[in-house]
């Protein structure tokens, strides 16, 4: 019962977290000059959008943030402070938000990948639709500013780090660990993983057509 | 009956108008060169393709567009004719254009409203998903030419027309007014204020990062 | 049973060549740096995307893509070997690339037409949800690149195509051909065509606001 709590607690502060960053995001947009409606949305579809994507793919009725409000006003209300006070935010409430993302991005992966098995589907897909859920909502603002995903491209461990935190979980799983320990395991592996990575730099290497990999 | 056939009447104007409203923008891409697929399918897109969001968002079955002809026939035609004489369109036609798109503006968003409200949502979500329906056709068109939906940046009041008309219908059905009156009364009130918009300036303001809104 | 056997395996190495094509493409971006997450990112989605979209708009459940993993085998497969061999392909290999990817967009078109009559939709949306199963995949890879649809600017006969495939199948469909040998005729017929059109150079013509057709 506790877990499941802080469980909810990191998820609904994963959403305004996604939700506040996608609103500075496109406020510094140095291309678009995006007005209220950009903002708000722009931030509530980097907040949302992954699992949006998930559950139209898994199609199991409406998408979980249609049907419960609570994600919509916390996305909403993440995207309203980044829109009145974005340019005020201290260094220190920044690194929060990093911090925040980093521990949202292995929780999602792992509750998209759960609520895939649930629905019936197999590992592989389980591990591909957590792996959406995690990074699908920065990539569909992305796509939605008119540009590639950057997930797609070199850079940070991000999408690595969701896909995972997914595989753990689902080998957790696999060899009967309970959810909720499975879900403590894997969240906390892909939390410390991409904060490692941030801290050391790790990379992904672009993989260009001259380079043999 | 009477005022349910109006709203049908511009409801197909609306899709004919989005469809040629698109095709002709397509021609028009100073970037693209965009052949009989690309006008008629960005001309589709723009007038199906909220409504085609709004009914993958509900789940309740393949969207209205796939199931009832008459839509797929208003859009491909619509399309057809700014193939055919998109040159030729004289200033009358465009401003009956721009008519057209308002009346369907608003009624788009007070429909996907109705449709979201029968569909169990509450009326948050029934609020985006009107406002969604409305403006989406036109952000799929923009993303399906490689740029960042219109919607979203600093200009014209579109879509906060669309969520006003969506939330003036969404209050009459919760203080018990009739649906054909609520949709009448939110109808004509966002065509009126997409009308005076246009007709005044009206125009949202873009949110910098140095701006402090 | 011989026949569908034979539609199967065109199916699987259309799907395999759609993903090395996608992650050949995504290696050879001028503009983005993809890593491996983007090579197989796009890979997989320039296979599979089409038909998870005809999937999402029939709304039957999750899209066939996550239900059959064999899908995804092959998907990634075919990705594996655009990330880690691609600069070594050979111009025979390329050749064998094209003429499966002829093949595939044919057979692509007239399997998504026969999935949305068999979900119960009448013949025009069939016709328009084969042609989006067929270069839906394609067109997404684009967007997810942060372009406009290749498909529908002017150049290679393409999506045409696949509608005259789909077109072919539904006629014989509608005057009680047995659908094994519909798709045999239509399948041919529309990879044929490609190849013609290609080999012959035939191209669409691109439709500028200043042309009248």
């Amino acid at each position: 019962m506790r877990t499941l709590s802080l469980f909810t607690i990191i998820d609904f502060l994963g959403v305004i977290a996604g939700a506040l960053g996608g609103a500075l995001a496109a406020r510094r947009s140095q291309i678009h000059q995006y007005d209220l409606v950009g903002v708000l949305g722009l931030g509530s579809v980097a907040a949302l959008g992954g699992g949006i994507i998930r559950d139209i793919l898994i199609q199991r009725g409406p998408p979980l943030a249609l049907l419960d409000v609570r994600y919509l006003y916390a996305a909403l209300g993440g995207a309203l402070v980044g829109l009145f006070f974005g340019s005020g935010l201290g260094p220190r409430t920044q690194r929060l938000l990093i911090v925040l993302d980093a521990a949202a991005l292995s929780l999602f992966a792992v509750a998209g990948a759960t609520r895939a098995l649930n629905s019936g589907l197999s590992m592989l897909p389980a591990l591909l639709l957590g792996a959406i859920t995690a990074v699908g909502g920065g990539a569909l603002r992305d796509v939605l500013s008119g540009r590639t995903p950057k997930v797609f491209e070199g850079g940070e461990l991000y999408a690595i780090v969701a896909a995972i935190a997914a595989a753990i979980f689902l080998l957790c799983t696999l060899i009967g660990i309970t959810a909720g320990t499975a879900t403590g395991v894997s969240v906390s592996t892909g939390f410390l993983l991409r904060l490692l990575g941030l801290r050391f730099g790790w990379q992904t290497k672009a993989i260009r057509s001259s380079s043999l990999l």
